[in-house]
C-alpha cells in the first residue's frame, strides 16, 4: 500500500516516535476522534486502554479540546502516568475492579459522550449501559477478543436504540490522506510540551525477542520499540 | 411530546394508514433510512422484519432508489407478499432458516450494504458476518431480545472494525421536524400505487381485545388497526 509509505521530513523529534506517536497508531487516534467521533468542548470521553500506542494520544487530544477524559488501564504505574504525565482527569485500573458497570458510573455520573474504545468484552458491554443519548463509540480494535476461541457476547446492544448510540468500526488505512494534516495538528504540540508520549525502547537487534515477548506479558510501558543503530 | 401531534389533512387515503404507514411506524423507515444509511442505487440492503409495520415502507423505499432488496418474515403467506406485492427482489422465511449466516450469503453472494435491523439476536449476529465493507446496520428495535431474561450475546461485533461496520440506534423522537417531507415524499407514491401497503383492520371496539392478543401470537397481516367508527 504505496500511501502508507512516505519519507520522514521532521528529525527534530525522536525516530521512534514514528513507529507510535506520530505512525499508524497517532494517525488512528486522530482520524477516529476527529472524523468519527465528532468531540465537542466539554464532553465525557473514556479511552479504554488508554496506555496502548493508540490509546495514548486520544486523551490529551480530547483534554486539549476542553473535554473531560477518563483512561483504564491494567496497572497502578500506568494509571498513574495517566493523570500525572497525561493529564487525564481520572483513571482507573480495571484489573482491580470487580464491577466494571459501577467504575463507569463512579468515574462518569453524568454519562460518556464519546467511548474510544480498544477492547471490547466485559468493557463494552459495561460501557454500552453508561453511555449518554447520542452517543458515539468509535471501535479501533478488541484486545480481549483476540486469543479467545469464541468471543464474548455483548449483550447491551439494546441501549443503542434507547439511547441512539452510534458505534463505528475503524481502521487507520482509510485515512492515510490525512496524515499531512495529523503531523500539522501535532508536531506542534509536541514541540510545545502540551502532548507527553511513553514508549519503551530496546537497544540493538539482540534485544528484539525479548522485547517481543514482553509485549505479551504487558511488561512494556507504551509502544515497544527496537532501535537497531543510531546514526 | 406536541411535535408528534399533528392534524390530518390529506384524508383520500385511508385514515388507519396514519397509525401505520403514514404515522410513527413510516417516519421511522424514511428518517432510518434516508438519514442514518445514506442509501445509493445498486446498494445490498436486508430488511429484517420486513413484514412489520415499520419495516414495510423501508424496502420499498429502497427498491425506489434502485437498491437490490431482500426481506425475512416468519411466514410464507408473508414471504409471498413480500415479493409479489412489495417488489421485493427475494426474502426468507427466517424460522425455516437453520443457519441464518448461509441464507444471508445465499441472499446476498457479494454482502450487504445496509441493514434495517428490527430483530436483533441471531439475526444480528449473522448479519455482521455479511456486511460490506463502509456498511450500514441501522438498528430501530430488537424484538427477539424483549421477552427474554437476559439478552442473547452479539459475538461477532469484530466485523465493525475489519471492515468498518457503522451501527446506529434510532428512535424516530428525533426526527418529527421531518414529518412534512415524509409526506410530500411518500403521499404522491402511495396515490400512484408506487408504494403498497398491508394492514389488518378490525371492526369496531368490541374486537379490539382479541385484535390485540391476536398481535403477540403473530395472526395480524401487517399494522393491526381497529376502527372504532366509520364517518
Amino acid at each position: 500500500m504505496t500511501e502508507s509509505l512516505f519519507k520522514i521530513q521532521h528529525t527534530d523529534v525522536p525516530l521512534s516516535y514514528y513507529t507510535g506517536l506520530l505512525g499508524m497508531p497517532g494517525m488512528t487516534d486522530y482520524a477516529d476522534f476527529y472524523e468519527l467521533c465528532s468531540p465537542k468542548k466539554g464532553e465525557y470521553v473514556l479511552v479504554s486502554s488508554a496506555f496502548g500506542a493508540v490509546g495514548q494520544l486520544v486523551g490529551q487530544l480530547a483534554k486539549l479540546m476542553g473535554c473531560y477524559v477518563v483512561g483504564s488501564a491494567e496497572s497502578k504505574e500506568k494509571i498513574d502516568i495517566l493523570k500525572s504525565k497525561f493529564g487525564f482527569d481520572e483513571a482507573f485500573n480495571y484489573k482491580e475492579e470487580h464491577d466494571l458497570d459501577a467504575a463507569l458510573k463512579r468515574c462518569f455520573p453524568e454519562g460518556i459522550d464519546i467511548c474510544f474504545d480498544n477492547v471490547g468484552g466485559k468493557m463494552l458491554d459495561a460501557v454500552l449501559l453508561n453511555m449518554r443519548f447520542h452517543s458515539r463509540i468509535a471501535v479501533a480494535g478488541m484486545i480481549s477478543e483476540y486469543n479467545l476461541d469464541q468471543p464474548e457476547g455483548i449483550r447491551n446492544l439494546l441501549s443503542l436504540v434507547y439511547k441512539r448510540i452510534r458505534i463505528e468500526g475503524f481502521t487507520v488505512y482509510d485515512y492515510y490522506h490525512l496524515f499531512p494534516n495529523f503531523l500539522d495538528l501535532v508536531l506542534p504540540y509536541i514541540r510545545e510540551g502540551k502532548i507527553a508520549y511513553v514508549e519503551d525502547t530496546a537497544e540493538g537487534l539482540k534485544n528484539g525477542p525479548s522485547a517481543l515477548v514482553g509485549i505479551f506479558s504487558g511488561q512494556n510501558v507504551g509502544k515497544q520499540a527496537v532501535v537497531v543503530a543510531r546514526e
